[in-house]
């Protein structure tokens, strides 16, 4: 169990030098066949050949209008005030649009131009031009004429000019049938609905990849989950080989631990290309050619596993369809806090993006590659490129998007204390008319107060009691935000107190159970509300934090300290009764606070903001508060003032 | 047969109230309901309520990384030179990623830092803090936390949350179910390949609509042509009304025409919310709501059906199945010529958009609403609106892409006279590692000269004989471009002469059998180097051009000419072999001539022109071009100088 004795990448290599090697190990003419389809269900596909039209449309001339053919000759006395007479079948004939033009007619007069005299006489007022109104013959398409090229993806209007030209079935490349294998002893596999025991983890990258290869239109299967048993997957690797498949991605088991049997599966079956490439996440991915066709390994890290799909299997894949590389819409937004990075690494970040004021801001989301929630919250991905050591605070960051951009419009950006009403909040803004989407950053009160400051939010959440004067937020924000015009709402009035296992076993009742370090305590992180609380409370005991077991252990949620509490990883921590009574714990409560809504009036106009103070004024919303338990609404979307403390 | 027996539209209203009046008439949760989906399969679904987790992810403490738990307190004095020795099953323990961390361990090292001794024994030089490496409890998910929030639209990544989360099945909004049908007795129904006869159209829009509903994830069924026989068509309504369907499309016959049966249909079962809107193409466009479902009506042109469903179906059904109305990516790009438009009047322009030098350039396509290879060939939508009577050239217009913005580097911009060899350049450049997609506007020879003076064109494509020195394209490049660095690349020879039915049943054999005026001819338009040549030839033959029959009588392009002679609109037109050749022509000569690209020399060595020089020295290239017949390649991918004329 040595660095030797394990699959060490050699040398990792940049992203598009992996595809570009790929790309000159496969053969995609061999790889990929052309196929018939009929027309109207070849929508999204790619044409293998050049079309050309069979028939002219229209394949005659005819009216454009509704309206009286005539001959446009005859017309030219017509004026304004001397109307020109015609007869019917003699100098005009009714027409709809669509209808040829009666033998000898060259001009069509739309109907509103048309007076009627009786049933047989008409007038008009302006003479025509030869051809007004009439669509000539080949006007949309000229029989023999190149409709379109190949490699020509169809779109839905593509398909109407294809039925209009008489082309009733088009030979397109096939679908990319791609077989995905998730592996590992430790995997669970989803569809047997399993509950997870330690070191075990549910098997969910293949649906991640399976849903990512669906939307370049591939035809996707998947396997249960293979054990850590070379010869069965190579068996079964080779199975699949010689199965119509284009592609096999093998999941998992490419990271270089010592039960991993990708690489070796890949080189005994046929040639590894890639092992390793220069991106975080991403960086154990594994490329092949086996039998001439693509082999992947892809990482076992959730967003690993997403960075290898898109930045190698999607230009792979489409470069295999003949398609063009899925591009993102791109803004530039400024980065809300600094983000360091190892030189040599292409990083992607995961970023929470909104529009605060004039500038998009963009929040760098956890790092960790086993966070598949922060794909899921980001609106956009960033990168910093690998002759860069990081990005600054507020420097731009080009930023990929994963949502058009007009949807940042819709998306309200708080940064701050973390509180389980934003939750509630968060699904009633998306039960409005025009839904909202709340992006929230949990950093702390004194956290949010900065995000103010930088200008970096629509609002940041605060519980920051003062124990000198006794009042909530306010005192910080003249400290801090001295220059800035803000309103406070009030979000709700929130019990905090111990989070402990269900039965209270070490019977903790007050504060002062903490002072022999006998429990073992978890803390939330430094600038946190609920920490200043904690440290207020020991002071007016009098206990010293050094003695408190655990003081220096920091959570940032109140539901990861209960999540702590419930596995025993700790005795006790202090948080909000909702926390404990989502997990079935107990609750020994400490104290009342208040938690606002610290708001730059600049933005009360917002329709972000606005949205947030209708929902504060809904009685549903005070419900589902309520029913969380340990809330109280009193002073629920009541604009704060100094001096107000609980409002009693 | 008058307006007032018509159906004709009280008034037009706009697009967007349109689609407000209609939201306020129907009852969305009513119309859709919700049902539950396993969570694999859940890929772009729309959740119709909020989803809390089940399980946290990981759901234990474990190793990050492949290497060794330790403790961490017990390594705080390794440094670089003085490794700190650890045991196994004392003070270390091997882990690999996954793995639950052992009791009492805190910390991972990474393996690459691991120095092996011997089996029981490792090194280390650094210390590890607590918690390094180690991926704990809830951190990427906490249970019961809110993962998403009512109408959140299930992307691939958050399918992986949600299994990891426990969630094997979630609650979604139905897909809407659309019924499209087609109407009216001219239309000849796609599915049995028929051969249109005059005043027949194939159906095709109902498969354009079809598609674009499809990529809504629409449900969608049509049904065969409906003949205009208005108790007919009600009772078809009808019954799809009472079928599972949340929407019907009747196709056709909403334009204002005698047999339009839509409109009564509509307010026959229900009501009609929207007649007419303040749009071209699209103002006939009906709405309205019978049995609490949506109908509409669609207009019969393929253009004016398009905007229908994008302007008004799009957002309708995007409300309807809570999902954001798809937003397009925009680009500030320069119109290369002027566009007139009616005040009052929202109206949509096709444009065909590229990248000339720094600047987005957009070309106005064909305006007519019955050309669907308009939406085909358009790389963008520009919107003139009502209060504006126009757009000047070189004015910048707001482009809504069809593409992506990046797939603009690979247009490739011509400007000027059709030939067909610009077919087989266009279908060999999309055959290239590096797709490059030809947009070509035929404005003829002179129209592409006055193109590159605008900057509007890569490259433009002409045929411009100087009867004074014989010489081609030249003369007039120094006329009219003199300041400009110009490259000129020959493209062919090519053969021009008389295109005349099969047999050539007027036996023209030259020129002077136009002077009497008994053939009727067909010209092409001012300022095509066809119409010169004509021109040159009837002066040295001493026609005068008023004796010429139908010289007032414009076509566009060659292809266009053949048709009208193949039609027997014309007995013939000038034009080039491959025309008549494509058609089953018949072809008198009368003169050869050289066809030249004109490259600004600024634009020699972007993607583009390099991809066209390339393919110029091909010879398969220039085999296919050769086979078109009437051509010669003896000059092809040759750089011209002034009086070279044809080489010879």
């Amino acid at each position: 169990m040595t660095a030797s004795k394990r699959n060490v990448y050699l040398k990792t290599i940049p992203l598009n030098e992996a595809v570009a090697k790929t790309q000159a190990a496969l053969d995609r003419d061999l790889l990929l066949r052309s196929k018939m389809v009929p027309t109207h269900e070849a929508a999204g596909r790619v044409l293998s050949e050049a079309v050309f039209a069979e028939f002219s449309s229209p394949t005659f001339h005819s009216a454009a209008m509704d309206g009286i053919a005539v001959i446009a000759k005859e017309t030219f006395t017509a004026r304004e005030g001397a109307p020109l007479r015609l007869t019917k079948g003699v100098s005009y004939l009714p027409v709809n649009t669509g209808n040829p033009l009666p033998e000898g007619y060259d001009a069509v007069v739309m109907i509103e131009h048309v007076v009627s005299v009786d049933e047989n006489t008409v007038e008009i007022e302006t003479p025509a031009f030869p051809w007004q109104h009439v669509r000539r013959i080949g006007e949309d398409i000229v029989a023999t004429e190149l409709l379109f090229p190949q490699n020509q993806q169809i779109s839905a209007y593509d398909i109407g000019a294809l039925l209009s030209a008489g082309i009733w079935e088009v030979r397109v490349w096939e679908k990319v049938r791609v077989c995905i294998i998730p592996t590992g002893d430790e995997v669970l596999d989803f569809e047997k609905r399993p509950t997870p025991k330690p070191g075990q983890v549910i098997e969910s990258n293949s649906q991640v990849l399976g849903a990512m290869a669906r939307s370049l239109d591939c035809i996707v299967d998947r396997i249960p989950p293979v054990p850590d048993v070379p010869e069965l997957l190579e068996q079964i690797v080779e199975e699949k080989l010689n199965s119509p498949y284009h592609v096999v991605i093998i999941c998992a088991g490419s990271s270089a631990g010592s039960k991993d049997f990708t690489r070796s599966t890949i080189a005994s079956l046929g040639d590894v290309i890639v092992h390793g490439v220069a991106a975080m996440p991403g960086k154990p991915s594994l490329l092949g050619v086996c039998k001439d066709k693509l082999v992947a390994g892809a990482p076992g890290y959730p967003v690993s596993a997403v960075i290898c799909f898109e930045e190698l299997l999607t230009p792979l894949i489409s470069w295999i369809s003949r398609k063009p590389v899925p591009a993102r819409p791109v803004v530039e937004a400024e980065l809300t806090r600094k983000v360091p990075s190892k030189l040599g690494i292409e990083e992607f970040l995961r970023l929470s993006v909104g529009k605060v004021g004039d500038k998009y801001v963009a929040t760098p989301l956890a790092r960790g590659a086993g966070c598949i929630t922060t794909m899921s919250r980001a609106q956009g991905v960033g990168r910093i490129p690998p002759q860069a050591e990081g990005i600054d605070q507020n420097a731009v960051v080009h930023t990929e998007l994963l949502v058009a951009e007009k949807r940042l419009d819709e998306v309200l950006v708080t940064v701050g204390s973390h509180d389980n009403t934003l939750d509630i909040l968060s699904d009633e803004l998306m039960g409005l008319d025009t839904p909202m989407r709340l992006a929230s950053s949990h950093v702390g009160s004194m956290g949010g107060i900065l995000a103010v400051k930088n200008g970096s939010c629509h609002m940041a959440g605060a519980h920051l009691f003062d124990p000198e004067t006794k009042d909530y937020n306010f005192p910080f924000i003249e400290k801090y935000l001295p220059d800035t015009d803000l309103t406070l709402v009030n979000l709700a009035i929130r019990h905090q107190g111990f989070i402990v296992p269900k039965g209270n076993p070490k019977n903790i009742s007050s504060i002062e159970d903490l002072a022999d370090g006998s429990i073992r305590f978890l803390n939330r992180q430094r600038g946190a509300g609920t920490r200043i609380l904690f440290d207020y409370h020991l002071k007016q005991a009098g206990i010293k934090p050094s003695s408190v077991t655990g003081y220096d252990k920091e959570e940032f949620t109140h539901m990861a300290v209960a999540v702590n509490v419930l596995t025993g990883a700790a005795d006790t921590g202090l948080g909000i009764y909702a926390a404990a009574k989502a997990l079935d714990l107990d609750f020994v409560p400490l104290a009342r606070e208040r938690y606002d809504l610290i708001i730059p009036t600049a933005h009360l106009e917002t329709p972000q903001i606005q949205s947030v103070l209708e929902l504060l004024q809904s009685p549903t919303f005070k419900a589902r508060i309520e029913a969380l338990g340990g809330y109280e609404t009193s002073l629920t979307g009541t604009i704060m003032k100094p001096g107000i403390g609980l409002g009693e």
